[in-house]
């Protein structure tokens, strides 16, 4: 882009417009900045409390590249694996990598929201608006309109390019849907499943009820619960069910001794940690959990959409907002190759289409990941097959740290690596692995370096047989 | 069903919608059959001209079912295999199968539909309206409101149920989209190639210009021409192309010069057959090539999606029609299982969930199909390995006919295995044969009776592995 003083509307101050906002303003941007919703930094709130998300490599990754890295990683719990409760109340870590430098974090959402909104703030291109709800957008002008909460009233802005960063709701993408002057392939996919969330409080003198450095699962099959540490000694706990057609749903979860008694069947070890369990479970709301994808992402080289808007996924591989930041990343990779092309290379279309054409595969591709990673983390986390394969896999990682990557290792630590690559490979090696266990081709009296070399070998091939048919 | 005097709304009477009526008053329901369209019937047209489609074993079971098989026999035109047309004007003929039985069939669209009309209006319990487009539906209370497009009146229907065979731009589908009170599971997905139909005539006696019992094709990679057989001795030819970004493309075939240089260099033979090709090419409409999925198909046991409403697919199984008579005869099957249930469980509701988890992974695998068969036919028709898989698999057809069936067999010519049960075990064969005859494995010099052990071992290994993980 030669003219860097091109106004950019970016609708949307969540997570990934907030990023957006300060790296696009780095770049030299004049950057305006509105949300629908009161600045969440006028709220009394601890950043430490209410809903956390995991942080990863890939996440990381975007906040480096804005220069906010290390401030973000102050507000970080490391969980070095899952902790599996049983429901006899046993407990047995499983880590997420074999190396040990490889683990998540989780993070307040309130917390580095409000991180990235100082920062892009305190830019000079900068300005934020807050309380003005999107109800229309004019896709082929770049003009948009807004209706403020308090006063009611109407107003337009006009820009050179929007980027619709407004979520998995986008007023943008329906814009695009409704559309008539393009063909717009948009899916919305909900799970059967929704999800509750509830509060482990800290003990009195503000210390953590159970392990702090690990995800908590309780798999059960069809429902489970997982639970996630904040900064002041609470957890956030999630419960994942079915809405209907299950002995414990939604539909049926009606009265107060109905959550008592299946909380006090399935998660007895949980129930002791949640003084507040009943009320709580009253009090908030039952979310859905869908997956939204689209295409195109922009229209008219006047708008284009990143983030959740794009690509909402569920939140079972622990990447919507490592998806996102990474975005970030890649539409900026996509903006420095643009800047050193001719003006007639570098129009926002040309660079619009060439972010989704780089794009769109990984998200599509995580995703699938997320919701391959629901049956994963409520079924079979508490499968022998499933325990045999990370326990292999722990170990190849631990002996072979420069050779041997898992699915989720690749996802979620090998930001150089796309997601979609890491999904065909980790797939394939799951496939490998599940199946020479399952034969019996892994006996205990074999080495590990041969089993290493025997997995290795099937994966290539399993992946040489996928290439034929589809180079073909 | 206890009590058959139900009323039964169906709303779009083209080819599902028709044949459902016919069954449903089959059945003893009272039908209202409403189409926004005038009366087909009226308007002069010949039966055999105009769009045609393939017609195949699923959808004469389908006819089987309403009694109507004989009568559409009448109408249909065998096609063998592909004739494939090259560059040069060569061609050379694909078989469909190995078995001399296995073909299928050009038929005329509005031919079909004016004898499946002819044959409801024929039942006492049928009432057939046209000229009123369905604006609006009240899913919890069955009524729908229509526009008359001659009075422009509008006029309210109820019913004890109503069935949405209103196509792929579904208005009963709407409503549920729209609906807040359940979450509504739905996508649709564009090609980036467009269609648009142009003719071949007959010749002036009334012969075919080509071979007739074939469904020719001109696979060019990007692009491809197909052409249908009328009864009248002319061909419905259609080109597939892209809407933009390649070298032919709708976006720039803009002029007459253009076209023509177009066909003459990627469709000598064919051009030599058109003579109204400049002038239709710019006449007819491109028309766009989507997906359409949805879940649920059906909302309060009051309404219900049936055919391309609930599952429009892309043309290239031949399948569309099929897929669409297919779920009137498994919806008439569950219909005959819970008739001789209690009543609470024979209430619609249940019905329409039945149907649902019956049916719904079938037209899904067929809509998948369909488009994996897009890039078959467009690109690997003109492959040698392709080419040599299918030269095998027509060898495995004659020479073992109880034993091997192809991908295209399992989804085309046998009705008792579903879509779903095709759609695996076709892809995987696929997916053996093109590895082993890419490795060498399957060389000439061995017999044939080997070459099928060798695929049938490795085939049943490949499903044994998918199934290790699937049934993890």
């Amino acid at each position: 882009m030669e003219n860097k003083n091109q106004k950019i509307l970016i609708i949307g101050a969540g997570l990934c417009g907030s990023l957006l906002a300060l790296r696009m303003a780095q770049r030299g941007y004049q950057v305006q900045l509105v949300e629908k919703r009161p600045d969440l930094r006028d709220v009394t709130q601890d950043a430490g409390r209410s809903i956390n998300l995991a942080l990863s490599d890939r996440g990381l990754k975007g906040l480096r590249l804005a220069g906010v890295e290390e401030e973000a990683l102050k507000l970080c719990i490391p969980m070095l694996g899952r902790m599996i409760h049983d429901k006899q109340g046993n407990t047995f870590m499983s880590n997420y990598s074999g190396r040990e430098n490889e683990y998540i974090n989780s993070i307040s959402r309130p917390g580095l929201n409000m991180l990235l909104l100082d920062a892009a703030e305190a830019m000079p291109n900068v300005e934020i608006i807050f309380n003005k709800g999107c109800t229309k957008v004019d896709l082929e002008n770049a003009v948009a309109t807004f209706k403020d909460y308090n006063t009611k009233e109407e107003i337009t802005y006009k820009a050179d390019v929007i980027l619709g960063t407004d979520g998995a709701g986008s007023v943008v993408r329906k814009a695009m849907f409704n559309d008539r002057n393009f063909l717009f392939s948009f899916s919305q996919n909900w799970l059967t499943h929704g999800y509750k969330e509830i509060t482990i409080p800290a003990t009195e003198n503000g210390g953590y009820r159970t392990e702090k450095g690990a995800l908590h699962i309780w798999p059960r099959g069809e429902d489970m619960l997982i639970a996630l540490p904040n900064l002041d000694g609470s957890f956030t706990v999630t419960l994942f069910a079915p809405y209907s057609n299950s002995d414990y749903c939604f539909d049926t979860l009606t009265t107060p001794e109905m959550v008592m008694a299946y909380f006090e069947t399935e998660y007895p070890d949980a129930v002791a940690l949640m003084p507040n369990l009943v009320e709580e479970f009253f009090d908030n709301p039952t979310g859905p959990l869908g997956t939204i994808k689209c295409s195109p992402w922009s229209s008219f080289g006047k708008a284009c959409l990143l983030g959740d808007s794009a690509h909402a996924i569920v939140p079972f591989y622990g990447q919507g907002m490592n998806a996102s930041f990474e975005d970030v990343v890649v539409f900026d990779e996509i903006l420095n190759k643009h800047d050193s092309k001719t003006s007639e290379e570098n129009d926002w279309k040309t660079i619009f289409h060439a972010y989704e054409m780089t794009r769109k595969k990984d998200t599509d591709a995580i995703a699938d990941l997320a919701v391959d990673n629901f049956r994963e983390m409520k079924e079979l986390t508490a499968t022998p097959l499933f325990q045999q394969k990370r326990k292999l896999e722990m170990a190849f990682e631990s002996q072979f740290p420069m050779e041997y990557f898992s699915k989720y290792s690749l996802v979620t630590f090998n930001e150089d690596i796309t997601y979609h690559e890491a999904m065909t490979r980790g797939r394939v090696q799951d496939k490998v692995i599940l199946n020479l266990l399952n034969d019996g081709r892994l006996p205990d009296s074999m080495e590990l370096a041969e089993k290493f070399k025997l997995v290795k070998k099937e994966t290539t091939e399993a992946l040489h047989d996928d290439a034929v048919v589809g180079n073909l």
